[in-house]
């Protein structure tokens, strides 16, 4: 939802081929599919069966690619990166994926998640002489690459993926081999399928059907797959543990036609609102959800208690990265820029608002006030997921989430700040319910338990 | 609908400001709510009460204006537009505002619409020794003021307006004078409110709302609008003709936000496909539309008859003008770049697909069979307005339209040529039942009849 | 010589092609050869026969042009343009070649010199309806174009001409024609010559020599050059009345290795260089001029004497138009970054400086300093001209020159202001007496005798 | 000599700060200074004390660098690096200076000059898991400096310098501490001077001069200069060697205003002169020499011998490196864009033509060409140096040398090969009488000697 839209960032998307004679063009038709995940900056790496090309750039896929440099990047092999977008950190350097030449021969990699160990790491291997190149914490796994001793790249790949905490889905990339692999835990998706005979592998199933792969399933927790061509294998670098799947994947990131563990996420949303519905009714003319993330767990809550489901809000789609934010003299003026409230459908009624979740509070207080000022004579805010009240340490930017509103004050200080009617959030055991079929997640952000452990060793408390 | 957004362009939106200290930023904030009008170029004039500054360019309003632009541009009075993006014939010339210094001082002016005496007026003209520097019809506008003896910029805007015949919205710009004005027939919409003091004229409603303005009304046809800063007069620069607004603004260009000649488009649309689906009804499981603009026809549609309506389709929102194009070996694997069906959604049933229009069939036929793949198991067309068969002179592209698939074959064949289960379209008297409250409609692509004349002398004949 | 290459700026060259298959290739590497007289912008249109193309921009022929460019801008008629640099009146619109529609066709042309009677043409022209786009004097000439009933584009041409005062070389194009004309005095200079069988026109015979073009002669004073192809002809537009070639093309605008009216350029300096020094001898030890305009009359100077000619000043080459100058606290310490005295060969010196002018005296203050601080024990100032007392109204850009020291002062007062052991002028008959083989010259900013007339009605004072 | 100006590329000249406000602007100036040690690209490394900021980029210092650039480069230690220009090759990555993180901090590093055990070095680093970013010899020094345990950055500096071999002047920067360094013959020039309390390094006096510093002296080879700010010390890396200064920084690459090893480059070039008109005089009646390199020498041939010194070729400043060079149909025609001859004084002469080196040779058959293609009678060519027949290991771009002409052919099969009237060379042991106070020279080039070792293990054969 809205909230989170402006206030979350989710790291980043991949793609991999291997196979295609045109498998740069692939991956760039494929991180188009994936650009939700990530605005900040786009990448491809290509191997020719001999030599590495990687191209990369601030901003979206459409404008760090040329047809010339699609035309330019030939052969068989290729991985893309999509990277999220914050403010002040983002820097070219920073973009993936990530390509060096290693004694072995060259290596590229991009990676969606994050590392719990990258720091301790990167500070034993710099003491050893290392020069890291970026501020990422993917760079330590070429520099571990360049270490180990093991010549055959899918070995050391191994090698090197058992030294890593934390939350991570890899592509990886050497002359002549597509690496990808996913963390023990699985918290970060990866999924894979066969177009004629090349393998293609993504964040999300919505990338494969972009470029008309079919789905043959999910990378497992703790696996690689290794493939040079046609065929692949796949092989262990961890035991076999309990999945740990992100459940914001359903709630909010990833993109309502993918398949995630073999739910779909539109469906999942839609059901969580039905399931938000029954345990938290309102008794209202009519609901509705914020554009775009919103909106199918909105219809479900509608559908589920028969109150018409309404367009109450319109987004700009047009207020991207390079909008220039009002002044201070206009910000007052300038109030519907992105969300503009249609008065006609709202004036005088008891409005549901849907949405999937509460972060700082200060988007849901401006939206409730949007449709207040067009004349919702009640709103009645109803979240489809449980209080956000812990960082996460597995891939979303928790640096910008400030101060987590569930963390700071209880539901009912929070419907005062937002200025709601009422205010109820879906319970966990409902989230776990209708997500059930999906297999074992990862609920940190709500129960401060952290599966694959956090970058600091004492307890963690919820952040205010 | 879809079809629609691939092949007609909308010719432009146009923003006014007099009397606000930071014209030029409200031009800009205006423009962006204005830019589903024209994504090809954008500018902006602005006048300090003595000279004018004009800056434009080719692209959206964000990548056009700097924050050091709107720094720059200072002053009370200011003109926005936004162009329509074609593939070829758009050149950084055609930009608006067209800025021009005459010998009673600077003018500027920017033009919603199309003028059907443009060719004869501009080669009189010529042959007089005017200069004209742009392929724009809008171009004699400035020359025609060159040569008025009249010294007030107000009068010998309103004697120019008087020898122009067609569609027309237009806002212009003289060093101390907000000028804004609408064709006899007020084919394209015009309206504006005030903000503080300040008077702000835009083509639609939810320009003004992006700015915080409270609406007026609209600019009458055959009416100009003058403003010197805080206050307005009105004067006529024709005579009272009956109103033919354009019926297709509500059927697909504006904003569901909008409202025009007091009727909010979102509603409008809703009420089309109640008004369908009591018209042609239909057996089915779900009903879908096509994103964004069929939406609300679609859900007014389910909600006539009591079915699911469904997210049968995901939208790309990344697959703007600076897409590549696969090119042909990849065309037919990228066949889901631009919209995905959600496959656990549409499988094994029976579903309405509801657009806006049919204009060459082709994009029709292409949803269709992305539907069918995906597994439905009928799919029935229904289309919210009747069969468009007609060019329109007055500010649709009809180059662009090529062959208007209601123009050259019955229903049926179309039927067939989509591949629809069945196919119904809107009558035309429930088109103009519904839209109504709006006062009298130009009509003309669908019944040939063109009220304010045709640049050919000759009869119209249906294009094929 | 540097004060003018720091203070004086000349108007433009210009260079046509006519039944070239690569004329605008050719202008290209003309415009290179002419790049001395005009970097701040550059400009080429083109004919195919039927349509004329026009590429121009801000900069440097080489930054101006692409390969691609010059590959798309096919045909065997060309014109091209290179204009003076100056601070805060460039705009891009100032570019030449200017090139318009008009009812007869198309039109462009490009210009070097000045008119005088451009404003009170552009004023009538105005007031009849027309409208300018720049601020050139120059664009009277299509405008009057226009308006002229003559159907052929060469006797149009003639006509427009004859309403034209003050100076002016010119190329222009229609589709299927080259024109060319020089005014009535001849004060630019313009010549052309033969490549196989295409027809060449420069302002300097550098400019034919770089693309192979043999030299034919001079474009006559009052006449005009005009070429559909492989032959030419020549009509007047005016009587023939007495030459009077700009001065100062040979004292330091021109290429020395040009010739003009017959005369080369570095031969003309050495010998002002050697008439200098028999008027006005130095008792030195070695004799140094300032790079690159005075390096020939040094040598001349020297010569004559038999006194060692030396190099006592290196130029930086790379101190161009986007070097970033010194900011104040750091100016005193980077004195010479565009000019380097040599300490090792001045050291304890008495030595001569031959410079070509004089205009402000501050750039002169300024390296006699240098000289002196690298260990001169005298400075003899000698000035290959007579001092420079009044405005030129035929193409230099006077607007710049500021205060003229000639006019504000005596020389012995100039001496003192510039710090110089002596102070010396070529006289005015000596001058004349080394170019006279160029026939009539206009010597207006030495003697305030300006024959084509000014601007300004009243009589012309000395402009301090 | 022009020869050498198309056809060889000089590695590079350095600059470098302590202990001024301004470190990075004065860097700015110092780099415009030896622009002429190379054009390919450009950059700064500044530190305020704690942090390393880094600026470079292609091209020349004025298209690098923009005025907000050195704004935001603040702190009073700072180092500069300009880089030769070839083609194909050049890359951005390997722009200088190189700026990484260290274990111990930050660390820049730039380099005039080559390494010979650069590759040896490298494989052994790699081979321990260091990761190359670039394809530069350099980069082994700061891979080194991240190997080192020694804790202090000069100390670490020093372990790392004595385990390279081949020709270095560097300039390098820690957070806290300028150093510079020269290699132990002494190959590469480095002089460093004072300028109010800093400290000011450079490649040549004329970038000391630039700023306004004054020279204190040169680095010697083996030595250390270290400095935080106002005061330096030096220490010694490697023990006391014979100097081998490169002959051809005389010859050819420094400026003639600079001094090497309290040598004036012109004064040098003009003394080479001179020896060659004793050694090989001609019976003329002119002298000339291609600019700019040749002209000093040109004229102390003259002055010797009492033949006029001329001006025989104009060269066109402004064929740069975006020129477009003319398609094969234009080549012919086009032979005179970058020289251009003065017919009126070569016509019917006997023509002394001075150049100070022949490499391939095909410079100056184009250029004899010219000079007879303008009517010289005889061409007298004379070279200010010997023949150049072996590779340079040191910092000249021996890959783009292609076949030395005086390694393929005897002098008498030279001339015929350029068409020269007579051709004669300096003798080796002139050479050494005029470069006799600056010290030891390497000379490698002409005699296949090289005093610090070569990349191969093997006899070096002259190359053809």
């Amino acid at each position: 939802m809205s909230s989170l839209t402006l206030e979350l960032g989710e790291k980043c998307g991949i793609f991999g081929v291997a196979g295609h004679p045109k498998a740069a063009s692939l991956c760039y038709y494929g991180l188009f599919a994936l650009q939700h995940r990530g605005q900040e900056s786009a990448g491809i790496s290509v191997s020719d069966g001999h030599r590495l090309v990687t191209k990369k750039g601030m901003g979206l896929v459409s404008e760090v690619f040329s047809l010339k440099d699609l035309e330019d990047m030939t052969g068989p092999l290729a991985i893309g990166h999509v990277r999220y977008s914050t403010t002040g950190e983002s820097v070219p350097q920073n973009a993936q994926p990530l390509a060096v030449k290693l004694w072995r021969g060259e290596f590229a990699v991009a990676h969606n998640g994050n590392l719990v160990n990258a720091t301790e790491q990167r500070t034993l291997l710099e003491s050893q002489g290392s020069i890291f190149q970026t501020t990422l914490d993917t760079e330590v796994i070429p520099h571990l690459m360049a270490r180990s001793k093991e010549p055959e790249p899918d070995k050391a790949f191994a090698e090197v993926l058992s030294k890593l905490r934390g939350a991570f889905a890899l592509v990886a990339l050497h002359p002549r081999m597509l690496l990808a692999a996913r963390d023990p835990m699985g918290i970060r998706p990866l999924c894979f399928g066969k177009l004629d005979g090349a393998i293609v592998v993504a964040s999300e199933t919505c990338a494969l059907d972009s470029v008309g792969a079919s789905i043959v399933g999910e990378i497992e927790p703790g696996e690689i797959l290794i493939s040079e061509g046609t065929s692949f294998s796949k092989s262990r670098f961890s035991e076999k543990k309990p999945q740990r799947l992100c459940a914001f994947e359903f709630i909010y990131f990833a993109r309502p036609d993918s398949d995630i563990a073999g739910l779909n996420v539109h469906r999942a949303r839609k059901l969580l609102g039905r399931k938000l519905a029954r345990s938290h009714p309102a008794d209202a003319d009519l609901v509705t959800g914020v554009p775009d993330s919103s909106l199918s767990a909105a219809s479900g809550y509608a559908e589920e208690l028969g109150i018409p489901y309404e367009m109450g809000l319109v987004k700009n789609r047009y207020v991207g990265r390079t909008f220039i934010a009002p002044e201070q003299s206009l910000r007052e003026l300038a109030v519907k820029l992105k969300l503009n409230p249609l008065k006609s459908i709202l004036k005088g009624k008891r409005v549901v608002l849907v949405d999937d979740s509460i972060v700082r509070g200060t988007t849901s207080r401006h939206i409730v006030g949007l449709l207040k000022s067009a004349g919702a004579r009640e709103v009645h805010v109803r979240i489809s997921s449980p209080p956000y009240r812990f960082p996460c340490y597995y891939g979303i930017d928790t640096s910008s989430t400030g101060q987590l509103a569930a963390a700071r004050m209880p539901v009912e200080e929070i419907r005062k700040e937002i200025g709601a009617t009422t205010l109820a959030y879906l319970g966990i055991e409902d989230l776990e319910e209708v997500l059930s079929s999906a297999g074992g997640l990862c609920l940190s952000c709500f129960t401060g338990d952290y599966p694959a452990g956090t970058p600091a060793t004492g307890p963690v408390e919820p952040i205010s």
